[in-house]
């Protein structure tokens, strides 16, 4: 399972790793919380969705965005807010999370740490096979994720999850 | 209930306000989560510890110190993600979570937005009528924070909860 964190869109995605580098696309979305509710409320309705995610999906592993401090400060920290209770929901579940920078999952995807969004898009929907490039970047992203780990995985030290 | 955030080290108090300005300390302690754990292990353990203090003192409302980028990113980071998680914990049993600044706890205090630590420790032991200052320094800022809110409550824009 890939997650893209974010309060105002969280995207999420479940793969399959085949054999080799294929990958299966399983499932995508992407989990709005309007902006006009409480910071609260938002958090419980990310709970809910990512948790609803996991009982359908069962996945075996996490891949979790790394939170950087790339924008402002208030969103920052609501993706930081968000990342604690993803974290949480797979920590519940006793599955491991993996933490990837944005740069390193560009890298694994297109080859390059600094890909803009249009290749990373184009890479991804070739990768997967999809009929048609995944919308919006959220989804993408969290595909990415996905991918990435099922790359990397073998080369990782895992961040070992805890029922 | 007033929680001062952290992963290393989470203050966590129970007061009673009373009529005025008096307040009565119900009960403070401090959860910890050893650093050798991973992230998400730790987030659980908090997330189960605040929980039981939610479910054996049920509050009425949470106090909680809003993260701000004082220390290293990392830090400020962890710091957050158990923010998220704290703010979870309330937001699934319908608690509305006031958030302060330290300097606001300060001022609410000590009438000083920038009082030491042993200026905060001294005035919190006396406004609670504590027979000895609480230790350590968690747990009088999880109390400061309860009083904080005690006292500007009646001020506040509220920030809605939902169940």
């Amino acid at each position: 399972m890939g997650i893209d964190p974010g309060l105002t869109r969280c995207g999420l995605s479940v793969v399959q790793a085949g054999r080799g580098r294929s990958v299966l696309p399983i499932a995508v979305g992407v989990v709005r919380t309007p902006a006009s509710d409480s910071l609260t409320s938002r958090l419980l309705r990310l709970s809910n969705a990512v948790e609803e995610w996991m009982d359908e999906y069962r996945p075996d592993v996490v891949a979790l965005e790394r939170v950087f401090e790339r924008s402002n400060v208030s969103t920052v920290m609501n993706t930081a807010h968000a990342s604690g209770v993803l974290m949480l929901a797979a920590a519940k579940r006793g599955l491991d999370v993996h933490m990837y920078t944005p740069s390193e999952v560009k890298k694994a995807i297109t080859g390059n740490g600094r890909a803009d969004k249009p290749q990373m898009t184009t890479m991804v929907t070739r990768i997967l096979g999809l009929g048609e490039p995944p919308k919006p970047a959220d989804a993408a992203d969290a595909l990415a994720l996905a991918v990435c780990h099922c790359w990397r995985a073998p080369l990782n030290h895992v961040v070992k999850g805890q029922s």
